[in-house]
């Protein structure tokens, strides 16, 4: 069996796929010198493990059996056509997203954002600051895609007893199922987090409108896709002239983000620069993941995560 | 009735309390040019609302019936000889507290700290950041104190699945009830949270063998009181050298910290300047919480909060 690996991992990772897929032969892209070596590991693959940049590469690899993305979304790879097997990362980074997502709001609730950059300065404001700041006790949320980051973070929130509102096509129980109802819900909302997946209905979901519909203190959160936005351009303009409270953004339309964007330049912001997913453990959950969906494969038993390339999901 | 207000209150505030106790008189010491009018109202009054710095005149306040303290501590006024009713606003500040301190915590987890920075500078370092993100969930937390605020800052974490412990003299459940019991637990926690009253007993009750029992990957916190360490230098040393993980400080033993101050500088250490019991309506809270026991005063009903300024609590 013949394995290509194309994943940033570290040493610890890798040590830890070779041990669990001995004896077969596995190359790392990143160990092979010269781009031909590369394509031809890859065309002469049975199982891919990662995200290739080429994707002229991997449609011509015509021997794989399986491909596992070390990402959950995989848009990037719509229009490939294979017979392969496909799996993802799903509800692998919910934790550290719904993480990511939390800390920036009670961030700019606390005022964590502003210590930062003081203590950076070495400058004591104190007391000063105390009527600035906020709680996240109590404050109405709407969770816009009801996806496994979606409900880790209702689910902390719950702590803090905040009252949270569903956006979902498919959820029955979800009372906010069009985006005509979103336009209606939002400007009763504290805080909007979206986290929806890269579909071809995502990519500008959220509208303009739906920006100016939120209240002035609002948060507005995405750590789905950095394209959900109709006009990134609109929430800049929101936040800079004070008609929304805040953003925690994971992602952007651009990534990364230029030195003269004005969002680096927008007040209460958070900038996480597509880092919600990672963790310490990371590439080691993916390798396990990977090595349990390799057992299964080798079984001929259907492999967790499965996913439809087309579909998006 | 007389009313003398000495509290960092702004215009709102004073017109919530104004109209509340319309028709006693209510003097406000910021709207006293002199300082000798400011001792002769003090003098008069028959009830104080807030934290009068000068203790001799406080001392020389015979009529007083009724001290409120805008504040949870009142350490500084332990020493005041009077016959006057004394509260305070126990468990009023908990809920900011509680969320300062997890919301340090989760920008230190979650590079937070680090990313407000980069955004102040531009500078996007992306993907290179996710190894060192760790992940708040399943952590082994002690919580050494069991007031209003360790209770909540448990809550919350219960949102996060961590192991709880309790650092407590008094509560039965507790498996830690002694300094011996504590700096057993401490090489097994993940996270200690200092949330202790300014008592006799808490001063430097955080020793430096204690400090030296933690994890270099556990993370101090401490809401509680400023001198609660035997030695802060002994915990700068700590962060400077890699044998502390990282520190989340709502208090210290010097306050404001002076520019030259080693804290400035110690890597992964959050320093929320004393401001972790604020938030935008806490002088609304404050007032109304006056109004409600000026009512039970009247009415010659027990008061809420009520303390013994000898015993600290």
């Amino acid at each position: 069996m013949k394995i290509y690996v194309d994943a940033p991992f570290g040493k610890a990772a890798k040590e830890m796929l070779r041990a669990g897929v001995h004896p077969d032969i596995c190359q790392f892209r990143d160990e092979l010198e010269q781009e031909e070596m590369q394509r031809q590991a890859l065309a002469e693959a049975d199982i891919l493990l990662g995200n290739p940049k080429r994707l002229d590469w991997l449609q011509q690899a015509s021997y794989l059996k399986w491909i596992q993305f070390h990402s959950t979304g995989f848009e990037y790879y719509r229009d490939l056509q294979t017979t392969a097997i496909v799996t993802n990362m799903r509800g692998f980074y919910a934790e550290p997203c719904a993480e990511t997502i939390v800390a920036g709001l009670m961030a700019l609730y606390r005022g964590i954002d502003r210590f930062s950059v003081l203590k950076r300065d070495k400058v004591w404001t104190g007391i000063a600051a105390r009527p600035q700041l906020q709680l996240l006790q109590q404050k109405k949320v709407i969770v816009v895609g009801w996806g496994s980051i979606g409900k880790r973070i209702a689910k902390i929130l719950e702590g803090f007893d905040c009252e949270i509102f569903v956006y979902s096509r498919s959820l029955p129980e979800a009372l906010v199922r069009t985006p005509e109802q979103l336009i209606e819900a939002l400007p009763k909302m504290d805080i909007v987090v979206a986290c929806l997946p890269g579909t071809d209905d995502t990519r500008g979901f959220f509208t303009t409108q739906m920006i100016r519909s939120m209240r002035p203190t609002a948060v507005f959160c995405n750590v789905g896709r950095g394209n959900l936005l109709e006009d990134e351009g609109e929430l800049v303009d929101a936040l800079m002239q004070g008609r929304l409270g805040g953003a925690v953004l994971d992602v952007t339309a651009i990534e990364p983000l230029p030195s003269d964007h004005p969002l680096w330049s927008c007040p209460n912001t958070i900038l996480s620069q597509h880092t919600g997913g990672g963790y310490t453990d990371e590439h080691g959950g993916i390798v396990q993941l990977f090595l349990e969906n390799l057992q299964l494969f080798k079984e001929g038993k259907p492999l967790k995560n499965q996913v439809q390339l087309h579909r998006g999901y």
